[in-house]
């Protein structure tokens, strides 16, 4: 990625920008103060500069007049260098105090991500469980005159080294023809046995079995397309992928249409308890999918015969429903699933429009709330083989974590809610455009400036910038340690309302809404409870295995949120533990990821129901210990400081008392 | 079974025969003739004797006149004795040269049967390959919490070790439903896996897998109900069996309404060649099942969701057939099946009204004219493990042999066609009530009687009666070693017509068809084809292993003509080898007994299996071998008589020349 040098005056801060980036955002990763109300939009005209040297693009520059462009005004938000630029702040845009602790660039705050793991992990053999073989088979003759179906397995098993070899009875109406068509040379699709019978291999790894599910005249094994699917509670991913070549060919997601039965997966399971509930359900996500297939395939121009086989990642509940299982048992204790390994289903079955040949796997769960998004993200970020500790966090409506490495895994899921997708928040929304992702608030004079996600006009705030407000705002001194407003500052952002305090992030003229967009004091507790029962969940995990914070090697952040998520506010308000910066990676999708490996790999799916089969799952619900952690976590970053040792105030004569509550 | 004593005056011949039995077929019992024209329906009034001590019960007597009815006067056909009884035969219904040879009792002349072979051959283990299993698991709690799925795989590994186990995903909506209804006690239904991978346990028995397909609360293993299914060309059996208790419930058969689309399995590949015609002749054998499966539960007071699984035996044509398979590829050399082995098919996918746990499990082929019917058959017998050499034949349309002992086996299909079914003969039919069954002719006067089934009005001459009038004929001079008529004796049964001779059975007065029933030369020679393709394919299998006809230590006949058949008309026409009669045995229908067998017993399915593979298929169709017995052998019973040295001719004198032609 090539950069720009970029200078900004008064100050002189100087730093390489990504090409392409906004001045704005250079301005904040730089630690530089521009006042910006409207979230990058151009519209409220604030984000003022002069241009003194060097090239720019813009976009929108509407908001100022004729005269301001011709003297080398132009609006941060709405341009780019394209080469190295001179730009100078002026006086209304510059906030005091424009810089940062030590004015640190933040540039790489972000989570280093992990996007080629399949490529950088290399410790896995490219071994579809559904695998195309190009086949010559004899001609009958009358001294060879067995049937068209043995001939087929003896192919298979001279020519492939299988052991075993079974057929879906679905090929046979038409398997006569195909094989003459091909003049005995046929593509049989196989499905590995393990796909059904888990473990089946394991003693003799050697001795492969496998069901013929689709024959095809002639040698088809260049054309091998397959679909990994993640199906989140709240967004379900998919993704087609060209074997043979070892690319996705496209990507596309869409709101799992559950959403209107409800948020989070206890309300679906509610809703699944209804008269009809559950077929409701399965329909919705299955129409999503649909959905995203259809996509997919315009998007490639390939047709759904191409597609082979579909492996799909959800957390149980998503699996139970996409199934057409109930939920019901999971919800109340001891919280136990149907099944945490099922067997392969005809896609068609479940109401996939897909050919007859197409299986959906769902990856292995653990437990009622530990799904198989999580087994198939430990096997993206791949630490079940390394000897190192690694703790796995997914940010999802739950907050699954995993601590472990090749000898053993523990893990839990922590209740966190859907706090981070910005649930239960006056205005939260979710990582959408619009949604307030970054925020900076001057010390001095307490004015503060917002970024949005896509630069367009603010509609609320989500779960990174909630984050990244608490962090601020307590880094700032605006937050005592308990969550609540300083209410003897200078700014009227601070306002009482209904027996609490609130802020005014957005007033409604400048909002997307038509009404202010504000934090409350009871938005702030429900982000401390989520993040307290994150930590409390680490907590409670490494005490479980008798191991230290510092213990942790590595630390894995998978999810969405995890895409925008700003370490060191994350760290900050206590919601990831105080190790070195150096050991955090982002996953992304961990979810999909692992779905994508497993249609890659043999010995990734046995990976995957390795790890099913190897977590311990810790109960966190009537857990003492994590309670206990839990209580302590719910402070920014904890009551316990000394855990933090990392986490700076900005000024430590002005910290106020910790108060005890609760 | 009570016998009666009868004696027949005037010469005082004696029998025990079996009460219930009328004194007509005790009168053929005893080689006492009778003069009997319309078949023993009591319509002629012929068969008229004089009760001299005893007593007997009698049907429809209306065609004696009140003054012989005083008399003591009584129609054989119509009285059955109810102790013992002395019966004289009034001079018109004597026919001269009452005694057959040397007066020998024929009672014992029908082949023994083997009806209880499950029970004689006492060599194989109770063991259902689709077993239900009572377990109890564990109730989950939050310290074992493992899912409902996991739970009850790790209760059938523990409690009743079988090694890998998985789950039709079928049962997953209603598992917990159904785990907690029953308080965690359960009956599960378990198919083995080798019924779909064949041989996955030949290596090693005692790691056993197996498929969950039903979970019921509670323990039901005492409701052990499946389905037997033999699928006939002509006739399709089913049979109801308790696994617990052992026992046959309720047997029931129809013909096969693929009759429609042609009498044999060539056109039957034909009509499903045609646009729509597989899926017409599918439906067609599918609805005879389905109506049979109705009449059985009717008869047993079971519903649909008691049968556990079908096990059915067909041909090769019948089995792909009733799987939706298009046979095309059978027809024309080298003939080969779309499948020999075919994984189980779920019940009602292919169209068979049961519940979804059903799964169908056809017993493996040998090839394109050796079918799983044949496989059962042989398993049914046993031989396939018996040291001594075995001669299996069944009579069905095809004529199908198999020769061999535990260390090999041969097979042939001899196509010969459906001649014993009454196809293809002028005035043949099935064997149904009013077919002609039995004949005498006295070799002094030509008169004849005849024996119908059911003793109704005589409709034709089915296979059983074919051979027995042939031989008969042959036995008393009537019919020449080539087949032809001799045309010079004292009897107007004996009539030309369109350039061949006819032999007239029952005149047009007599019959229940208004027209006379005749047999003509070309009936006979169609006769005289099919047992000589059968002979020669026994003489061809025995040279193909160097063996003699002499090294046969049994021979099995199977098939519903053997229900009726005369061994020693059998062997006089040629039919069978010249052998000792008490190597000669019956075994029924041993296509479903050995599907009845396959459902029983896990060895019984691999023996099945096994059988299957080592068959060695001999193709005759250009085997020029068989062609070179085939010529020879069609003749009465052979051109080379030595062949036969116990048939005797009524007269050696007066026996006609040998001729040979073609």
């Amino acid at each position: 990625m090539s950069t720009v040098h970029i200078t900004f005056l008064p100050d002189a801060v100087e730093l390489d920008a990504a090409r392409g980036e906004s001045l704005l955002q250079a301005a904040l990763d730089a630690g530089v103060y521009i006042d910006a109300a409207c979230g990058g939009t151009g519209s409220c005209g604030r984000c003022r500069l002069i241009l003194r040297e060097g090239e720019i693009e813009s976009d929108d520059l509407s908001t100022l007049s004729v005269e301001q462009r011709e003297s080398g005004v132009i609006l941060a938000c709405q341009c780019r260098a394209t080469g190295s630029v001179v730009v100078q702040l002026v006086e209304a845009a510059r906030v005091e105090g424009s810089m940062l602790g030590e004015g640190e660039a933040l540039s790489t705050r972000k989570l280093r991500s992990i996007q080629d793991l399949e490529v950088e992990s290399g410790r896995w053999r490219f071994d579809p469980p559904v695998d195309k073989l190009a086949l010559h088979l004899d001609p009958p003759s009358l001294q060879d005159n067995t049937s068209d179906l043995s001939r087929l397995y003896r192919a298979i098993r001279q020519q492939h080294a299988y052991h075993h070899v079974t057929a879906d009875s679905a090929i046979l109406p038409t398997l006569s023809q195909r094989l003459r068509e091909g003049d005995w040379n046929v593509t049989a699709t196989v499905a590995d046995a393990r796909l059904e019978w888990q473990m089946v291999c394991s003693q003799d790894s050697e001795r492969r079995s496998a069901r013929v599910v689709r024959v095809e005249p002639g040698d088809t094994t260049r054309e091998h397309v397959v679909l990994a699917v993640d199906i989140g509670t709240t967004t379900v991913w998919a993704q087609l992928l060209d074997l043979e070549r070892r690319e996705v060919l496209a990507t596309a997601s869409d709101y799992n249409a559950q959403i209107s039965f409800g948020e989070d997966v206890v309300t679906r399971i509610l809703a699944s308890n209804k008269e009809g509930g559950l077929s409701r359900l399965q329909s919705a996500v299955v129409q999503t999918i649909n959905g995203l297939i259809e996509r997919l395939l315009l998007q490639t121009d390939l047709s759904r015969a191409d597609i082979l086989q579909v492996t799909a990642a959800g957390n149980t509940i998503m699996t139970h429903l996409v199934l057409g299982i109930p939920p019901r048992t999971v919800r109340e204790a001891p919280y136990v699933p149907t099944m945490t390994f099922a067997p392969p289903v005809r896609a068609l079955d479940i109401g996939l429009k897909l050919p007859e040949h197409v299986f959906l796997y769902t990856i292995p769960s653990v437990a009622g709330f530990m799904g198989g998004d999580i087994v198939a993200g430990v096997i993206a970020a791949g630490f079940h083989r390394d000897p190192e500790v690694t703790l796995y966090i997914d940010l999802g409506t739950n907050g699954e974590i995993v601590l472990g490495n090749e000898d053993w895994l523990v893990s839990a899921s922590c209740s966190a809610g859907p706090a981070f997708e910005g649930g239960g928040i006056r205005c939260g929304v979710r990582a959408m455009p619009g949604a307030v992702v970054e925020f900076r608030i001057d010390p001095d004079t307490y004015r503060h400036m917002i970024v949005t996600m896509g630069q367009k006009q603010p509609i609320g705030v989500c779960g990174v910038g909630l984050i990244g407000m608490i962090a601020e705002m307590y880094n700032k001194g605006v937050l005592e340690p308990n969550g609540r407003f300083r209410t003897d500052l200078p700014t009227k952002r601070i306002r009482p309302r209904a027996g609490e305090y609130e802020y005014v992030v957005v007033d409604a003229a400048n909002s997307g809404t038509g009404a202010d967009i504000v934090l409350t004091e009871a938005d702030i507790e429900n982000i401390l409870r989520a993040k307290a029962a994150i930590y409390a969940g680490v907590m409670t995990l490494l005490e479980s295995v008798n191991l230290a914070v510092d213990d942790i090697s590595r630390v894995i952040i998978s999810g969405g949120l995890g895409n925008f998520l700003e370490l060191e506010n994350s760290i900050q308000i206590g919601l990831f533990p105080d190790l070195p910066r150096e050991r955090f990676r982002y996953v992304g999708n961990g979810s999909l990821i692992g779905a994508r490996l497993v249609t890659m790999s043999r010995e990734m799916l046995e990976s995957a129901e390795q790890v099913a089969h190897r977590i311990t799952n810790v109960e966190l619900m009537e857990n003492r210990m994590f309670m206990d952690h839990y209580a302590s976590a719910k402070f920014i970053p904890h009551t316990d400081q000394r855990r933090f040792p990392s986490v700076r105030r900005w000024s430590s004569q002005s910290a106020p008392r910790l108060e005890m509550t609760g």
